[in-house]
């Protein structure tokens, strides 16, 4: 099987300019094929505070209204992802900028209300992704550069966790591929303290709860590993947590946490 | 050879949902194989007012500085076109919008500067577009979406004439389909009396220099007619220019005005 690397980058990375153009110079220099899962940043958020449009929150979670949907679709989807698309051009890389809308690569469900209404949020069944189409893409030699953007079928864009994405990507790519799946984030790693900066190098996924349940693996962790699992339960092959300043060690399994 | 028909559409259509919707069900009824090339309407202008960002003039001439070029890829790569395409995939056509950067499919040259730096516009290279590539999606059972914005290869995205994409990409495309291209407006046709909306029905390319001459031809039609004559000495078969009223009446040569 052909290797594949999904790399999904949030964050600092994003939202500052030189830091993004380092990353994708490592980046092109990442082996075999490649998927890249790109986050927002807080540019979509800096761009609705200066058109006026605070922030939505319902008991600390954020709440995606139209306004706020558009925004994200502007800057997700156009902004960040052309910006990625074009400076990975000028890479020679064929990259090319998707959200889950086109090709019906991620069609997903606007999140039900239940307690609270989450506004045009999407869930995603995995069996319904197009992982054939994602697959031809790539074997024209593109390089999908995805967007944290779904959409209903029913004529609206919905925004999805970009971690999410990255899983199921790698997940239905895995079918195909061996496949790594390589979330870069501000931290060197799964830290196991977080003052001295101590990264734990491997957790295997029967270690996860105990891991929960004493607090290593807290708060925004806990998605990010709950992907790592859901991914390697889908035939994905290793996933590695670590700083997008070591993309290239984080490749070579040099560098922080993997999760197997 | 299969036949396939580019539509460009632009202005008013973009701008208002309802007339966007329409337009969409009318598009999808068009038989054969299709390319949308969409402009961007007011919207981009609207939201860089919001943004308080007003637009540069130079001599009559819009400049494209970097925070226009941003407002433009976020607004046309982004909203139009996921709106767009999420739109029809509601419709159940397949439909991906890309920018002239993903895949290479437009590479461009950023304007030289003369008299007036023109800033982020790029102009293309009839030989240098990558038909190949859009072919192969098209051949994949995708509808591309267009946006009008390139990339210079160096990084940076451009802003071009919508127009001069439909023709292009309607000219590189000539190569494998019988390709017709519509120019869908507010106005039903090139007109003879504007007042009465008297629409000439047929334009030869050998007219055009005398309709230019005794004004029928002026102002924003003129790029349109050299972009139809551009296409047509490319192997286009038919060029239509009529109203996004009419879109199915224009498909089938019962609406507009004919240029060959």
């Amino acid at each position: 099987m052909e290797k594949l690397t999904v790399v999904k980058i949030g964050g600092k990375v994003i939202d500052d300019e030189k830091s993004l153009d380092a990353f994708l110079v490592a980046f092109s220099k990442v082996e075999g094929l490649k998927v890249l899962v790109h986050g927002g940043g807080k540019i979509a958020s800096d761009f609705g505070k200066k058109l006026g449009i605070e922030p939505q929150m319902v008991d600390g979670r954020r709440i995606t209204d139209q306004q706020t949907i558009d925004i994200v679709t502007m800057v997700y989807g156009g902004l960040v992802s052309k910006r990625i698309v074009s400076k990975l051009q000028a890479q020679s890389i064929n990259a090319i900028g998707l959200t889950g809308a086109d090709a019906n690569i991620i069609p997903a469900n606007k999140r039900p209300v239940k307690t609270i209404d989450f506004g045009f949020v999407g869930d995603i069944e995995l069996e319904k992704v197009n992982g054939e189409t994602l697959i031809q893409l790539i074997e024209m030699g593109l390089l999908p550069v995805m967007a944290p953007l779904t959409h209903d079928q029913k004529g609206n864009m919905l925004n999805t966790n970009a971690d999410t994405i990255a899983a199921t990507l790698a997940s239905v790519l895995a079918k195909q591929y061996e496949v790594n799946l390589i979330y870069c984030f501000e931290q060197p790693g799964v830290l196991s303290d977080f003052e001295k900066k101590t990264v734990i190098p491997e957790i295997l996924t029967s270690q996860v709860e105990g891991l929960k349940n004493d607090g290593t693996i807290s708060e925004g962790m806990i998605p990010k590993i709950d992907c790592a699992t859901m991914a390697l339960g889908h035939g994905v092959k290793k996933v590695l947590i670590g700083s997008f300043d070591e993309l290239e060690a984080l490749a070579q399994g040099n560098s922080g946490t993997l999760i197997k």
